[in-house]
């Protein structure tokens, strides 16, 4: 089968990451086409390909050149929604990195121009669903062999944040991935949500509220309970309990050698998130590819991205206010239902 | 030293093994007289010592037993008051099983009457202080290494439970060990409950709220997330995890065999609280007669056990109306800070 | 039951230890007499019980005293002979410890006089066969779920050593805990010993050959690989892993809480014997109590003992020479076959 | 820089797997001809390419194609020294499947053509050593905060074989693996090599010694005990101890997920080779891959294949006889040193 020939739209770190991984790792792709609104930076991810690719600042035009086939969009989120829509509009498979949009009303568009389209061709860059442990988990739980889930445990650790993070980016840029992967491992809907701000770290810098824990109840009443420490100093550690009927599962660390020293048994943690799922990105994009072939999305959709910007509207509403929030995204489209 | 001679009041199935501990199992001890409202069961008590033991149905007396210098008290929970009250009046140590009063205004009275006796004589059974791992985890915590507390998890997990258990007595009987235990691992008291009712089990008999997640903040702002979960069919499983602003520690599991086995590597859970706690016992009585010669009580307090039943009301309360409860102890009394 | 009535010969630190052990903390014994060749040490030892005792500087006298039921003996391993000959002469139960004699002679001679006695009176003070953690390995070795043993890897592993451990003793005083363990834990005999000298740790004190490799084969042909490293440095480190034809057990370590700071995830490692096997010695001496009461002796007798110091022997040898020596005991006499 | 154009020789399960990885997966690589000794087995390899591709049954002639740069070889074992010895020849880069020869004389044929070619030119395929959890070992081991290596143990643990394994092939088959990259991961090299047969399991077919206790020496003096169990029954397990003077460090097995069922805490164990090390061969050909380019061999050389086979041999000849060989490499060529 030939190569899907690829567009990316935003030459930045990650742009010129999805660039290399898409052109030379990965099995069935091109890069043919790049686009970023400072040209520079657009003949910057050129230069990764080795053969013809042409360079756009213009998304419209890149989106619409006859040689792509398919977008992947990596800009700024603000420039998300143009992208994705032009996308649409022409028919072409895309793949945006989360967020869809930075407002829950721009994601609600988006959903409603590809229902309209009546083609499956949005697919948002949530990648914990692609982690191998996390398969590992779900694979366990849809094996039936643990029943239903009841309760799930959460803790999204990082060794420290720089003060550009705001105590709502503990919702909008940590537990999102939490929001977003948690339903799909449980196959099951958010409901209502709550936000605990107690004790803080003395770590954390002035006006930021860390820990936090987030409580959240889906549709079929399972309780979550999201720990978000960013100022923790230890490591980047992700776990995650999934309470059953019949037994508990818990998400693995990465492996490490066990070390005897200094009067301890020890191993070692992950230090950053991209060391923890660098792997996931390859997976995820390779299944987008083939799943781009076929015209299907099996990846996070794109009511998936609307859900997940509603849900973390409500955290942060209830964040603020001390209160419990509904999560009212009024059912998910017959589109939509897989 | 000559021996501390121990009355105990109640002769079921508690009572007489703490019979035997303290007769022949620790130092500087012996029963000197049983007591039961049942003749036979006192008389089945005593039958547990080898020497003169004075054998008794009435509470008053055993308490005013010239040949007895403490005393232990097994009853069943609404005899304790009468028990408690008495040894405070005659001036005797009193080591008193949970719960100290079957209701806060019974334990505010004991309370009130130890002050006014201007003795430490009350101590309660709550006998998680003296296990090994959370003493273990204590002196982490002591140690300054880990830096103040901030969240704490913990898991109060068993196989199952009998149709008499009611949604109450998840709180009552079951996290009422956590909620003695929590405030003295992490040097702080409680301030507000809630308790989250979410899906249950299909294992729990009908009308039974299991598992119940039960969420409590202290005066310092820790917030304490309790899973509750008294069907859970694989063992008696006991967890706590501390994070703090320098570190997690985790409350250790009892040791078993690692085995491989079936494609597994696997360790044994403890499967019931009997196996789990029993080390404590000895521990627990062994420093109580050690403390009750030299006139102390360094385990919990008749306030402790007042406050644990308080706290047992508001969290009933939250259970019920699905609120969050305040715990209005009034501060704790000059006579029992430390 | 009446007490058991112990003399203790021997009041050194362990000889006060077992003294206060069997008087107060056991169950069913009271010391009635102590002897010490220093009488300063038997007064010591006296004046740690609560009561009548008798105190004597010849062995013959303790062991004659009509108040004695049973002997302890814990002075120095080469006055362990004419104390145990005495005990089996007079017909009364005695714990010795380890090692039963000095060599391997003089243990074949006390062999032969319990068997002329007729009677089961002599116990070895090896503790292991008591640890907790033993005793789950061999109850599930003894469930037959694994199947026969194959292999068994073993590791003794202490901080460090003085300057007067020398490189026999790698054998004579710490492999012997497993030498005598082992043939318990899985139910068979040594066969053939071998003694592999490498690469010495530069922390080891001039001469002593650190760590080193002992290779044991059995009569059923289990081969058991034993690093002995006593100048490990990070803890007092004992592991055991059956290898069977089922499956693979391991023997668990004390657990400890599991800690997350400075970049690791660690629990510590126990520091020495005598917090690592405390726990064993109440177990081993009440278990003998009753026994000796029944007349009976479950634990390791005068056969193991004898046997322990000729594998030692045949070890020394294989160390010295190079060889893979025999180990000849001659067969286990009907007497001790259970 | 300009994809290297890859000959493949030998095109069953393994070549077709290869084929896929240099034209497809890795970078910097195209499959530009293959060979086969049977015609339709080298036209199934040519199919998976998408692009021209020459087919071979001849080796001389695709080792000689000017469209190749460079080989692969993946024929059965005997096949291995001519494809080689024409690619030295030719003065292309190879890579050799293990094991390079079926002879340590062959596999000095080679060593001695390809330091009289003067160039660096042939690797084997031996892929531990591109395996995560041991480079993180050597890491640790390499970073000097463990010391001098001491002691390693190693098990090679496997569910079962079929009929055709024999006795010798726990040494050439099995061990193999840990005779190449135990020398890498310590830097040292073999001194002599022992086996012990001891009992056998019962799952063992007829005649085949199963389990295998391998004790090898090193120069340096660091003794090495290698497990070999392959009819385990429970997991493919492979573990790996190295015992330092400044501590233990333990190679990781893959992360599963933790369950907690049927009274266990438990995770899996890996089932076969294939997808214990199937992440490693993509690092392995990526990185001769690179190296070819540059014209230099790091990963294992010739000289590491012939010693390799050397020790096999040696250590077949001690199981066979019962006794303690030398492994007599003659010392390593200046051509190979590092």
């Amino acid at each position: 089968m030939a190569n899907l020939r690829i567009g990316v739209i935003g030459c930045g770190m990650i742009g010129r990451e999805h660039i290399k991984r898409l052109h030379y790792r990965l099995q069935g792709s091109e890069v043919t086409a790049v686009c970023d609104v400072v040209e520079e930076g657009a003949k910057k991810g050129a230069a990764l390909v080795n053969g013809d690719v042409a360079v756009y600042t213009d998304i419209q035009a890149i989106v619409n050149d006859a040689n792509v086939d398919a977008l992947v969009v990596t800009t700024p989120g603000f420039a998300h929604k143009e992208a994705v829509l032009a996308a649409i509009k022409a028919g072409k498979p895309v793949f945006c990195e989360k967020p869809l949009c930075t407002t829950a009303a721009d994601c609600k568009e988006i959903v409603d121009a590809e229902i309209a389209s009546g083609k499956h061709l949005v697919q948002v860059g949530f990648m914990r669903r692609y982690d191998r442990g996390y398969r590992q988990v779900k694979e366990l739980l849809d094996s039936g062999d643990f029943g239903s889930p009841l309760v799930v445990k959460c803790t999204h650790r990082a060794i420290s944040v720089d003060d550009a993070y705001t105590t709502e980016m503990a919702i909008t840029d940590t537990a999102i991935h939490e929001i977003d992967c948690l339903p799909w491992l449980i196959d099951d809907e958010w409901d209502k949500v709550q936000c605990i701000l107690g004790k803080d770290t003395s770590a954390a810098h002035k006006g930021l509220r860390d820990p936090q824990i987030m409580i959240m109840t889906t549709k079929k009443g399972v309780t979550v309970i999201l720990e978000v420490y960013v100022n923790c100093k230890f490591g980047y550690d992700i776990n995650c309990e999934v309470v059953c009927e019949d037994g508990v599962v818990n998400l693995p660390c990465p492996s490490f050698p066990t070390v005897r020293k200094d009067n301890k048994i020890s191993t070692a943690i992950e230090q950053n998130w991209i060391l923890r799922f660098i792997d996931s990105y390859d997976v995820e994009l390779q299944e987008w590819l083939d799943d781009a072939k076929k015209g299907v999305v099996s990846g996070p959709t794109a009511w998936d991205g609307y859900v997940a910007e509603l849900t973390a509207d409500a955290l942060v509403k209830a964040q603020k206010a001390g209160t419990i929030e509904k999560v009212a995204t009024g059912g998910i489209p017959a589109f939509y239902k897989k």
